[in-house]
């Protein structure tokens, strides 16, 4: 394990010690595997939370590492399942997780998804049975650097979210994302909750004493609060939009739940054991290669898009935080936090 | 043109007058072709308009007549346009609308989709050079009729939304949609714009004095406003939840136009001629068959998950008032308002 202590001190790290990519997949992988994940899921995993963490997904990085550990060693998620792949039809790719995580199966299932992107044009990836315990963007990223536009949806499975007319939480955040290749650039990626807040960014607030805006979430009664507490304990988060987010989430659970063939958030919650942090659902992506049929101009008019928009004054387009973390730490390394730290202890 | 003088005033009706629907429909039909549609184009564009005023749609009812004949007569859309349909995969359409309108397009791939549908449970639909002028969900319901489950979304061509942090409008109130089947019930289908509220809504409340939230939008200098006015002229329509809605529009403008091959609202807003109220842009559909590869719980958990929706004090499922408006409608007819007169006059 290499630290290579180098100079300056992004994210709020006090010291100067930074790490290797390579170094903090390896550092992950053996935890992993010593809570009993095969070497191949350590691998995927590892990679997933390292990328995370070097892009400045912090939230999604190491920070998940102590989750993953806990779902192994409670025997929850299988750490050595093989995800069974069914291709339903030429564009059709059906995979029960087998209670594995989500992205080692998705990795598994990568020859048949790519036949059916050579062959067809499109993939309609349904996912079940399976734990996604990290963001949505770098699966998407995947796709949209082999150019394709990649479309993902997760019934994530901690019931939180109350619309509106709802008497307790029905939905989770439910993310939802988007990548597409551009014309001589990094792609577009991006994904969010489909809720107010997330729910880690609202424990965080909580942590920090402070309030929140009215419309974030209710209390246990319904009523709007602008407490994270009374949200958290027997409340819930608002979704995004008023009613608009709510049938966003509802297609979301529709699709990644119900046409998966996975649990629906409102089905897992009582299932997953005390204190779980993974949860068995399912996911949805839908991949397409946008110059299928002669759509050849595709990326440039991508491109053209993206640079109106920036030229509108929306300066940062989505990733672009991240594709600036990635090249510092190609350069110099990813900055050692305290989490990192106790994780190489 | 039977007008049945019935009991009842639904919608704001004054008088009893009520109208068939084939005979609202024929009405409509009569004024496309003489204002040189094919009676093809001419009865699935009729067809359209009498569902959503039968259902109480009435945004995008015999309201929108006077739109089609404005761009028929302009001969800014073709209202005798054979569309092309090129099956670019076994999956995947795509479709040139050749200056016409979208439904009747949509209409003439139906072969090919539903050969799609039934050879590979995927069908992705991407339509270009094609004026979408009504709500998206007739289109989409169609498709959950026939135990699809199908999404859409439209590049809708009038640049109306400013993003936070840009200085111009970028984006159109880009609907999106959704819908799928049910078990013993109708399908649950819906759609929205992107933004804050829609276009028609702020020019409603301009007419009316009224004014909106702070949020909805911003004036010509990008300060929020509650002044619709300030909103529609030279200012801008906000997203629904901030960023995220942006974003979500970003993948619709992307999709809709980019993978069609269609204009972007940014591209079509200059094409467009003075006073035009339709836009040749292009849409998206996505349709899967949810039983494909042996899910065949699917339409029953659907089921149960909107019952405990409904359990859970969301008695109001989206459709529901249409589904009514539509009942109501089969019974006594449709309330012929001062819009359905002046068309019958």
């Amino acid at each position: 394990m290499n630290a290579s202590a180098v100079d300056g001190s992004a994210r709020g790290v006090s010291g100067d010690d930074r790490i290797s990519f390579d170094d903090l997949v390896a550092a992950i992988e053996s935890r992993l595997t010593a809570a009993g994940a095969s070497p191949s899921v350590a691998k995927v995993l590892a990679a997933n939370c390292a990328t995370c963490e070097r892009d400045g997904t912090l939230s999604h990085g190491v920070f998940r590492v102590a989750g993953y550990l806990d779902s192994l060693t409670r025997g929850w998620a299988d750490g050595v399942a093989e995800a069974s792949v069914d291709v339903a039809g030429p564009s059709y790719i059906r995979i029960d997780g087998r209670n594995g995580f989500a992205q080692p199966a998705l990795a598994q299932a990568r020859p048949e998804i790519d036949q059916a992107l050579g062959d067809t044009g499109v993939a309609v990836i349904a996912l079940r049975n399976s734990h996604h315990f990290s963001a949505l963007w770098p699966d998407l990223e995947s796709f949209a650097r082999e150019g394709r536009v990649a479309m993902g949806m997760i019934a994530s499975g901690k019931l939180a979210v109350v619309p509106e007319g709802a008497t307790r939480p029905v939905f989770s955040t439910n993310p939802f994302g988007f990548a597409t290749p551009v014309a001589d650039a990094d792609p577009v990626v991006f994904d969010f909750s489909t809720s107010s807040m997330s729910h880690g960014d609202l424990q965080l607030l909580r942590a920090e004493g402070k309030e929140v805006p009215v419309g974030t979430g209710v209390d246990s009664t319904g009523a709007d609060t602008t407490d994270p507490n009374a949200i958290l304990d027997g409340g819930g988060i608002r979704p995004i939009g008023g009613h608009k987010g709510a049938l966003l989430s509802f297609m979301i659970e529709t699709l990644a739940a119900g046409l998966t063939g996975g649990a629906f958030t409102y089905e897992i919650d009582a299932e997953a054991p005390e204190g779980a942090h993974t949860f068995r659902t399912g996911q949805l992506f839908i991949v397409i290669d946008p110059e299928r049929g002669g759509n050849d101009a595709y990326l440039g008019r991508v491109r053209e898009f993206v640079d109106m928009l920036r030229d509108a004054g929306m300066d940062r387009q989505p990733g672009d935080r991240r594709y600036a973390n990635r090249a510092e730490a190609a350069e110099r390394g990813i900055p050692i936090t305290d989490t990192i730290r106790s994780l190489l202890d």
